[in-house]
């Protein structure tokens, strides 16, 4: 389902089919009321949706989410089974008019614009700017919020894991189980492979979204065996159909001896387990040219290495390579470094070229700080399998996504808090980012909806929003704008086509390639720069003073 | 959708369609393609799902999401798209007999006996024992580990803002924004409520599950207005029909300033804001028997409390009771305070009864901390809106649910570990809770299946599974089996009949109440304890030996 715009330009509908109308706040309607009562549902409203701190002690964000929203609002239409449920859970007093109003509601009249998906943002920066009937746009707030929250976190932290990891590793998210409910799961492996994931282990999510699966066998799969009497096929033929060998156990056996008294190997393991190695055994014969086994079970280096190499050299003679072995437990570092070895002199002492590169696959309860800790203590592992902390979001369960009303009926809106870093930045708005000499992206800039653009060459003073002291002129070498339109509306403006999951994929990887290294970094990171143009911040403190009351001390 | 059973006994699927046979790991149809291959998929295998550690720093979890298992299996069929998808995943080897064998399986030989949904649990003990075919048993293991985990952690971290909050209060859930996607909201609202909250903001939870709904207004609503000029319908009936005010935005201004004057309030506050007073008045007339005002968009005692005050006399004026204010921000424990001596103040200077009841409400990322950091410090609030920290599990993201081989063909397995703490307790297991004198329980014992139950009054042996050391005589004064049949399979045991969500929440509320306390306080708990039958602790310890490969020291 990699397309989701049919032939004739007609959106699909929310992946998950529990994303509808209703989905949504009770105070949503209960404020739909209360508008529609005043006469006030149809006034023109801005709202702009944007976080304020980006998470996981970084200073970048991965924006995700999109496509979901743009489903989300072609599709939105009040059924009349729903609407009845509404009407029960208003009081009684509600008149019926209103519910003739919702029976009529669509996006139809709603503008949608936002940076596009896959995109590295940054705090207060609008993600979405959505305009319309200030009834409708606030019914489409709890969705929206909902959809890009989760979306976002999950990118970012598997964008994190990336960054920690290296380009070099695959990264495999293997998070299903451990996932906040069924569609935490499929979420998590959507975003976390457009944040650069290589694959994962969720076959529903591979159905949906198209994206690679990988997986192996399981500690239970490695129990299930008793002893190499419950093989009772015990041939196979060899790769190239030119012979069968009648009797593989014996031929993973004589391996097994041979390693065992090999003089480089000598001593480091007395018997193996049997359970154990009919367990790989029977797995290989099932999947002779995709064998990878899980070889911690019992004990890695007295059993399951060993037992993994003699069934991976049987595989050889006929023909087959191997693919490598799992790590689940223990000291990951020590291990892959120890089982590297062992392959090694494996490769030399039986001289089968390629066997030392073996792929070693480790996954226990891995997250950030573990995969920099084996990094620094060096280790040989070639692919994380990630699960609870990446999609979990362990580290930070949740991101303060906002969606705040900016401008009704063309009277620009600001909503006060005493925490300044609540404030709200009124006015519809557009944002640029500005790019330096060197290509990086040095500061985004709001400016009022009106206001001329940027230009390549100008010099700009940025101001940040809140902070008097804080400005700096640029010289932008390139400047982009941020918003894009994605749903037009009645206006005739040009809605952008949705693109596909792997082009957003690599849109987020060419983005946090394209930033400045400081900025990525795990430790102490440098902020990136968010800033409102000089007319932006005067007319936000006019407005601000002219809102907020005059205290009186007593 | 409260009855899960229709009249003929079949059971409705999961809640969620996304939850299909394909929301597993790949490995799971990989290692069915293997038991296939090595013909041992119609082996028969117990495996027990539970937990290791109890979440939260805590020494009790609830166990939930057991509905969901049981209409996932009653309805567990792969559709042929799905087989075509599995054939597509799996290596071109793989033979055609397997996905004719996927065609056919289905649950019908599984058995599943589960601990009721809503029970207080404990670490170790199954919550699940499930029995078949071994393929068929292992095609389950993610489907019921992603169900259950989050639904238990949510559950629990539910029942554990109850604990703080004390019983007097009113729970809100106010999460579905925050939550980890769609599902992770719908499936928050459910399982809060299931954990001792009372109501959702989530509309979608409220019409599929029956939970009652509550909702106010935002700060957008507030700030949508801008002067009382926008109130053209200035009209209100009297609540007894008997006479109309044709202008309630004058007799609210009359209200306002006689507070403002009044002896007992006068200087607390200058002019009001009058956007927010319009917001205010906006939104009594939509609903005036149900006035609910959020305060804190300006200023709460300067600006928020004397605006609601006014209305909610106004509003009593005419027959209305308002029923009190929402605090969103700042120092809720002063500002309740505050707003609570305001009210007591209007009531003793206007002379209106209750009007110092008033229910004050807080919402601002509360958290089991934060409640009880407020409880400290005395405070006036009648009921908590909680979200993120709620609905995400912020403090612990994920519960450890697993899923472990324990027989297959009458032989009892074990899963070792160079942590003794993942160490499975082999064997098809029974489990019972033993009570004490004082009504309370006293520990939970596993046995095998065919030991005889404990009996009351019988002076009973309970191990530590791994500590020698540890263990302990218990006369218990009632016994309970802890497992019961969900799902027969082929055997000819009754199948238990699926609670309502309202019953699986009162026997959660039940089972709490019930506990020791000193097992339930939030700083240093006793835990709880769980044992071992003499006669299984030494078949663990027998077959423990008997697996582990013997070390030599080099």
């Amino acid at each position: 389902m990699e397309v989701t715009e049919n032939s004739v330009g007609a959106i699909d509908g929310p992946t998950n089919p529990m994303v509808t109308p209703l989905l949504t706040d009770l105070y949503q309607f209960t404020m739909a009321y209360a508008y529609w009562k005043a006469g006030k549902h149809q006034e023109r409203a801005v709202f702009d949706l944007y976080f304020r701190k980006n998470p996981f002690g970084g200073e970048y964000t991965v924006f995700a989410g999109l496509e979901e929203c743009i489903r989300f609002i072609a599709n939105f239409r009040l059924t009349e089974d729903e609407i009845n449920f509404i009407r029960e859970s208003l009081p009684g007093s509600c008149e019926d008019g209103f519910f003739d109003y919702l029976r009529g509601i669509d996006c139809s009249d709603v503008e949608l614009y936002a940076i596009p998906e896959g995109s590295v943002v940054f705090p207060k920066i609008p993600l979405l700017r959505v305009e319309g009937p200030v009834a409708v746009v606030q019914l489409l707030e709890t969705p929206f919020v909902n959809l890009i929250n989760y979306a976002s976190l999950v990118s970012t932290n598997a964008a994190r894991h990336r960054n920690v990891a290296g380009k070099s590793k695959t990264l495999l998210e293997f998070g299903l189980r451990r996932a906040q409910g069924p569609d935490g799961g499929l979420s998590a492996s959507k975003y976390c492979y457009i944040g650069g994931f290589d694959a994962t282990s969720n076959v529903a999510a591979g159905k949906l979204f198209g994206i690679p699966l990988r997986g192996t066998h399981s500690h239970a799969f490695v129990s299930s065996y008793m002893s190499l009497d419950e093989i009772i096929d015990k041939s196979l033929s060899r790769k190239d159909g030119s012979s069968t060998c009648e009797d593989f156990v014996s031929l993973v056996q004589t391996w097994l001896n041979k390693i065992q008294w090999s003089s480089s190997l000598h001593g480091i393991f007395g018997e193996t387990n049997q359970s154990e190695l009919a367990a790989f055994i029977s797995y290989a014969l099932a999947f002779p040219d995709s064998f990878l086994a899980l070889v911690d079970t019992y004990d890695v280096m007295r059993s399951g290495i060993p037992n993994f190499c003699a069934v991976a050299l049987a595989l050889q003679d006929l023909g087959y390579k191997a693919v490598g072995i799992r790590l689940d437990s223990g000291d990951l570092a020590y291990l892959s470094c120890e089982a590297r070895k062992f392959f090694c002199s494996i490769e030399k002492e039986f001289a089968v070229p390629e066997f030392g590169k073996m792929a070693i696959t480790a996954s226990n309860d891995l997250n950030e700080e573990t995969i920099d800790a084996l990094n620094k203590q060096g280790h040989e592992v070639d692919a994380f399998g990630i699960g609870t902390y990446l999609v979990t979001c362990y580290a930070q369960a949740a991101l303060g996504v906002v969606f705040k009303l900016v401008d009704i009926n063309n009277q620009p809106r600001i909503k006060l808090s005493e925490d300044v870093s609540k404030v709200s930045i009124p006015c519809k708005k557009r944002s640029y980012r500005l790019y330096g000499k060197e290509g990086y992206p040095l500061v985004d800039i709001m400016t009022g909806e009106n206001e001329p653009s940027p230009k390549v060459g100008e010099r700009i003073l940025c101001r940040h929003p809140f902070q008097e002291s804080k400005r700096a002129y640029v010289v932008p070498q390139q400047v982009e704008e941020l918003l894009r339109c994605y749903w037009p509306g009645n206006s005739d403006k040009r809605r952008e086509t949705l693109p596909t999951l792997r082009d957003i994929r690599e849109r987020c990887i060419q983005q946090l390639e394209q930033m400045r290294p400081d900025h990525m970094r795990r430790l102490n990171p440098t902020p990136y720069k968010v800033s409102v143009s000089a007319k932006l911040y005067d007319f936000i403190h006019f407005l601000w003073l002219n809102e907020a009351p005059v205290g009186e001390l007593q």
